[in-house]
């Protein structure tokens, strides 16, 4: 490939949009020589690749990106935001090195930092950033992984050493999957069942060292390792056993539950139940970065499919002599460009999501209602973002062809590493529900009062504008929501406002719909289990309309800060490109509940159509404006296009 | 996991359904103590897995299998369906060893026995079928894979010295991917540009020694190796360059074109064109091959996921103390169940694809209209059941969780092996419009005589049941239409000829449709590329519909084979769950095509559901009868969970 070339100023204008606030880190990381870029992971055995992984996590370590997420009190610089786009960059590299980097400061320091108090910090902080202290995060175990609150690992309370002792009391409570585990760790954020003086107090957070200095297993602690998985063999992922494993108690980290000189357990938060949600809550920054790794995965793959779409020919056109390069086929822009439309869309949610993340970091927003809405929101969109991301690489892996398959392509490499993402720091079904149960809770805040169906159904049609917070550009929606033409307008789908409303709709009718459902597994004699499990797809349904419609309104409001002309034009046919194939894919249900008639839906399939060879002239332009480097992108298959 | 048990009556009877007509092969290779079981592929190096997959190759080479495949002019059984079953059934196993076995003995070996003439036979088949005679199948190049007839490898007849030079003249003239090329093949059968006396004859296959006794390439030859890859790493896929090798003249496989003593070419098929067809098609088995593969690898994927999904849970049931087995719920049903019913449907067409391949291959049918039909058929399916085979792996492994990520457990090789296979033997959606290409000729067939656009609308209105062949259980099938309810009725779906006729009205309408935007490219002055290219997505679907079609055409035909009872009650049921799935996928057509109410359509959605609760207690009865025996899919997940 060819050395790197500054964009053309279209490219660039689209890229500094899609780069959002943290474009400084971005740009920082693009010119960075050191910057860890893939190789293909089959070329190295199991035990080379780990080292290289941990050399390279180290190597960041020292670096700008690690410190900007340290707190403020031990030398770093208390930008959140810096540091979950730094690693989303990462995604870009050698996703081995994201996934452990992730785990090394983002959820074995993440949870010091949040769950822990100023001497954890002190003590640990640091060491966890330069890793001097190799650490693993230590919660998901055999039996129960979705579930965490039906953990079985104890810690229990011995007054008379002063000490937390910390147990695996069957085959089922072995942690499973621990990245760090099973080779580098030596400190382990172990969460277990807190049992003091004889009383369960949910799930918290101990600090257990795993390995002495040495690498040797601790007294107690039993190791293994997963061995082999589909990718991510960079990362040592290894189980723990725990036989009764004496810890001082001072390594409980306990803003959320702490334990006195007297041995008397206290927090600040009553019940067991909002302790342990608040506790998982600060945890939201690791579902968060996994957003954005899989978003950057994506948009590598994307590039590399494009490009070689660009190239590659194979049939003859029938009026000429020339051979029709692969993108100009219909059926392969149907494969791309939809797809490429819709990771612009969700790359912008995940810019806002940041945003959000790093404000209540930092304290410039803070409030109960804005936390739970951000985790809801992280819930969603990593969910999501990663299952776009699986199905994008696949359908980049099979654009290429033969030239996909091949290892050298990186395709199997991005695949195999992003695979694992639908389903570590939550699966994306329980992650979807969970978001459908903020929705649902949001819902019952507003309706409170109503406690008949009628009343809701009343309720729910009058009050409906509310239902729907705006939680991405609040004032420039609602202005084109009101200077939106009726739904019934033939016109309604080619206005932005329209749009809007359309997708508004649909999240609300189903929230509305779904309230109504669930509301029956209160009637008496109600078999609770049959009745949600009977609204479990709807409940999915909810969940993805709700991000849908918030990845239209990131992307509405970033159009608004690109600068008039054609970065602007183009930036809004890719956001139609997106309106009308979302809608296109759900327009079966949108003829079924009377918004969209059989002759508006077929509508939406054309101009579909229309809009794949409206962009398809700039399709170049759009993958270049994600600007990862080419030297990051290196494929064997562009520069055998090139010899052809 | 414990050891083979017998099947319990019902899931036996299903199998015997399943099984087909070469039951016993299938039941020989389960039985079979050197059957090809999969090991993790990443357990062994590159050479050493080569060398493992070969070795494996060659003692299939020795067995009745593969005897059974050759012709019986060289001692064997003439027996093609018993041979595709056999490779069918080792997709279960390893899948480098299927691939490799099905280069050697089916596209090696196919091409020699389908293109040459008995002199080859005699010389070329004992060694190509005991693997004395190692060889490769070259016929894809780095410029042109889907494109054949651009290929630009030469093979030039020299009637100086009676020989043809074969020649790679530009670096786009690469053989690529050849599987074999890079260790093992000592003979390729290289597809090449035939020029005789100064004059193209068109692809023609020529054998070409590679590599003398002791593994050195030949002179001219140059031999590259394609490294690893995303899967099937066990094949030792290469590139082959030809700097004017000279072999003799005998060297052509010359079925459908010789050269005579005189140096004068001759063809029983005048056409270059329809030569050129005719002879790919005779390589169809390849084909019907790899779809048999990637149906059985899928049924390997579904009987692990649907065995943990009965085991494993999760969250607690609200109103008990116990756990919810995760298969329990909606969601999880929605992801794995109306797949099996799918694969039930896909493996039964593919069932009679093979007694139709067989047929052909044995005389007892012998036309022209016939031999196409085959060939769109095994186009069709084959794309339709290695995307199915992607998909529902894909799901398979998210349905089991991190565990389905860990090498063990046998996921990462099913997705990664099988994953070109939507892309070699043919992208699919080249094959989609081949099998739409091949529909529409039918169709012009049919209303040959009517050639203006009206006509072809009155004609296509009056006589459309003809357009539709009913290839498999004909008068079953016809007899199940004429007994349907009228298609507004509501009871339409609930009737098995109502199921058949909505599918087949959805097949029509698309074919009609497509004929009519085609026939435009006629018109004076049109873009014919333009107008092709519009309906690309229409002719792709219309692919789609037809294959959804026969593999309901093949269900309902097989459950007639099952007797009377609960087996053949399962059956129907699961057959509803696949053509209600099927039409909820394809809802919105329906509506926009008049075919189905909005309220019809909601009723699809909530029967589909339905389906899913009364298919559920008896999935693991379902995954039983795919009788895939316990030591073929040993993995760690469910000793884990049997631990629990």
């Amino acid at each position: 490939m060819s050395a790197e070339q500054p964009l053309d100023p279209v490219a660039d204008q689209i890229r500094t949009v899609l780069d959002g606030r943290w474009a400084g880190v971005r740009q920082q990381l693009r010119a960075d020589p050191d910057f860890p870029v893939a190789v293909p992971a089959l070329e190295l055995g199991l035990e080379e690749h780990r080292r290289r992984t941990l050399e390279m996590c180290t190597r960041l370590g020292g670096s700008d990106l690690v410190r900007a997420g340290l707190p403020e009190s031990v030398g770093g610089a208390g930008d959140v935001g810096a540091s979950v786009t730094g690693l989303e960059m990462i995604g870009h590299g050698d996703l081995s090195v994201f996934v452990k980097a992730g785990v090394q400061f983002g959820l074995f320091g993440g949870a010091i930092a949040a769950l822990g108090t100023e001497r954890h910090h002190q003590r640990y902080l640091p060491g966890a950033a330069d890793l001097s202290l190799p650490g693993c995060f230590a919660m998901t175990e055999t039996g129960h992984g979705s579930d965490v609150q039906s953990i079985l690992t104890t810690a229990t309370y011995d007054p008379a050493t002063d000490e937390l002792v910390v147990h695996s009391p069957s085959p089922a409570a072995r942690k499973d999957y621990i990245g760090g585990a099973a080779r580098d760790a030596r400190l382990a954020a172990v969460f277990a069942q807190l049992v003091v003086g004889g009383e369960g107090q949910g799930v918290h957070c101990v600090l257990v060292p795993i390995r002495d200095e040495d690498g040797q297993p601790m007294p107690g602690v039993t190791i293994s390792d997963c061995g082999a998985k589909m990718g991510l063999r960079g990362v040592d992922n290894g189980r723990l056993m725990f036989d009764r494993v004496r810890v001082p108690r001072d390594n409980l980290l306990d803003t959320y539950g702490a334990i006195d000189d007297e041995g008397t357990y206290s927090s600040p938060i009553e019940s067991v139940n909002r302790r342990f949600f608040t506790m998982l809550g600060t945890l939201v920054r690791g579902r968060v970065t996994v957003g954005g790794g899989a978003g950057a995965a994506t948009r590598s793959a994307l590039t590399l499919a494009v490009r070689y779409g660009l190239e590659r020919t194979q049939f003859h056109h029938p009026d000429s002599e020339r051979e029709v390069a692969i993108l100009d086929y219909r059926g392969h822009q149907r494969k791309l460009l939809p797809r490429l439309a819709r990771s612009y869309a969700l790359a912008l949610a995940q810019n806002a999501l940041v945003e959000k993340l790093a404000a209540i970091a930092s304290g410039e927003i803070d409030s109960e209602h804005e936390q739970r809405e951000l985790e809801s929101r992280a819930a969603g969109l990593k969910a999501m973002t990663t299952e776009h991301a699986t199905d994008t690489i696949q359908a980049c892996r099979e654009a290429c062809g033969g030239a996909g398959y091949m290892s050298l392509n990186r395709f199997a490499d991005l695949k195999a590493d992003t695979d694992v993402f639908t389903t570590f720091e939550g699966d994306n079904t329980v992650l979807l529900q969970l978001l459908a149960k903020g929705m649902l809770t949001s819902y019952r805040t507003e309706f409170t009062d109503l406690d008949t169906r009628g009343a809701i159904l009343f309720g729910a049609r009058q009050a409906t504008s509310s239902v729907i917070e705006h939680t991405i550009g609040g004032s420039l929606i609602q202005r084109l929501l009101s200077g939106a033409p009726g739904r019934d307008g033939d016109d309604a789908l080619d206005d932005r406002g329209g749009q809007l409303a359309l997708f508004e709709d649909r999240e609300r009718h189903l929230t509305e719909t779904l309230a109504m459902r669930l509301r029956r597994a209160g009637d008496e004699g109600a078999d609770q289990f049959a009745v949600f499990n009977d609204a479990q797809d709807h409940l999915l349904e909810t969940a993805r309309a709700h991000v849908d419609r918030i990845a239209l309104e990131a992307f509405v409001t970033a159009i608004d800060t690109a600068p008039e002309g054609p970065a602007r034009e183009l930036l809004a046919t890719v956001c139609d490109l997106y309106v009308f194939s979302t809608v296109e894919a759900h327009r079966a249900w949108y003829i079924e509940h009377g918004r969209l008639s059989s002759s508006q839906a077929k509508g939406v399939v054309a101009r579909t159509n229309q809009l794949l060879g409206e962009v398809r002239p700039h399709a170049g332009t759009l993958v270049d404006a994600f600007a990862i480097p080419r030297a990051w992108l290196t494929t064997e298959m562009m520069d055998d296009l090139a010899e052809l």
